[in-house]
């Protein structure tokens, strides 16, 4: 039987932590404040922006939302910055996607790397595969600490990536790149895959298919992390046939309640800690 | 018997094929512009930068050094400012490594993208992993300029990446997420790791260590690329042991003449790709 990594119980924990920690910067004079940038009126963004301005209030962190209906790249780069030289502002993040006509990469960059909390700029990017210290994405910072809550040994092991998303398979990679790991990426054509797949001590799936991952294509007593997140009929299932699957690793991420619940965390201990920066 | 991928063949052919380049472009009134920023009297280094220039010359890309003996952070960026906004300078390199002092990819970021040729800044390497376009580091472009000119197949392959450096291996390792391949990339404690390099379709090596890889650890006709270049008595020797492993791949480079004698010109090629990009 594996051991469940529960992003759940992990997300509270961190909520916690964050908390007193928020509360110590504030005796210091020190608001921790990120600054969510809006673009456009797209659902979905609104609703995972609110979450994460919930979750900031949650623990103490002052969110400000930028709302910008109508704008072109001139308008957002004027505000990105003015909200780098703020100084009371400690993180930055966009909201993506932006809407059409907009150069991602080109406006992500311009957020000031010491401010880059979401770390999905191409110089934080750059900087995450030199192996320099940067904000890690939201994704690689709750798979690297789900294994290391849970104590899960990862070093000198062999990680398989199946499935290279820009916000989690590529920059896990790159930090993998300066850890003392084998890593093997799959494009999901590779002949023979369950070859590859029962090579890994450590399993990473992203493939946007349910149950994609069976119990004969995992090696036994591997630990397996699962970042598929596939709707069907309002409920989500995961890219590995989690209850098969756990019969066999030796630990586990369920879905939902894995991965997930740890994202917005993420991103709010980020700034946390770039308010913790300028406080030493 | 292995086709020997001959890099000063390759490289004398692309000499051939710039200065045609950048005759075309001096005819539209464009003289493709590289400035050199060479900082303290690293012995080494001037020597690079003279292999620079004079390839430069060669082909009719005209070379600027600026080479500063006393400086710090501060003069270098204000050298390299002045660069950026030249419009007669199309690419900017900086030779390193710098002096102690120097934070180096801070000072390498300050390159602008479009004329970072030497592709090494943060940005670079981040849109390199996102699959943008971006100047590939010299030892990719030649790697890949070697498989390409001997129309050698890599697609669909899997690669093995044995030693990581920051100029070739990471960058060439985020450059292969974004194309339809296997990756494999080790540290060099990896156990049983001929059991892994005899997996290789594509085996890449730079581990510094003479004859590192034998016969007995590569795959019969896979492709062997040899990035090491170990001196000894003024001789150098690869990585790989040519004489026996070129009996079993089907394709391999030799050291010397292989990767090495076109670096040089990848970097002068990047510097006529950004002064084309001006001229249409």
């Amino acid at each position: 039987m594996a051991v469940i990594l529960d992003g759940r119980a992990v997300a509270s924990k961190i909520v916690e932590e964050l908390k007193a920690k928020t509360q110590e910067l504030k005796m210091k004079g020190i608001t921790p404040t990120l600054a969510l940038v809006l673009v456009g009126d797209d659902v979905y963004s609104k609703r995972y922006v609110d979450m994460k301005i919930k979750r900031c209030e949650e623990v103490g962190v002052k969110a400000i939302l930028n709302h910008i209906s109508q704008a072109g790249e001139k308008e957002l780069l004027e505000l990105l910055k003015g909200l780098n030289e703020d100084p009371h502002i400690h993180g930055v993040m966009i909201q993506l996607p932006l809407p059409e006509g907009f150069d991602e990469s080109k406006m992500v960059e311009r957020i000031s790397p010491e401010k880059d909390v979401d770390g999905l700029s191409p110089s934080t990017l750059g900087r995450i595969l030199l192996g320099e210290e940067a904000y890690l994405p939201a994704g690689v910072e709750a798979i690297m600490e789900l294994l290391s809550r849970y104590r899960v040994e990862w070093v000198r092991k062999h990680w398989v990536i199946l499935g290279l998303s820009n916000i989690t398979g590529k920059p896990l990679t790159a930090l993998l790149l300066n850890r003392k790991v084998t890593v093997t990426t799959c494009h999901p054509d590779q002949k023979d895959l369950s070859r590859i797949t029962r090579d890994a001590d450590v399993l990473v799936v992203d493939v946007a298919r349910k149950w994609f991952i069976t119990a004969n294509m995992v090696k036994r007593n591997s630990v397996v992390i699962d970042n598929g997140n596939n709707y069907e009929e309002k409920k989500v299932y995961g890219d590995v046939d989690f209850e098969n699957v756990k019969e066999i690793a030796s630990a586990i991420t369920p879905v939902p309640g894995g991965v997930g619940p740890l994202l917005v965390t993420m991103l709010v201990r980020n700034t946390v800690k770039a308010a913790e920066k300028i406080s030493v």
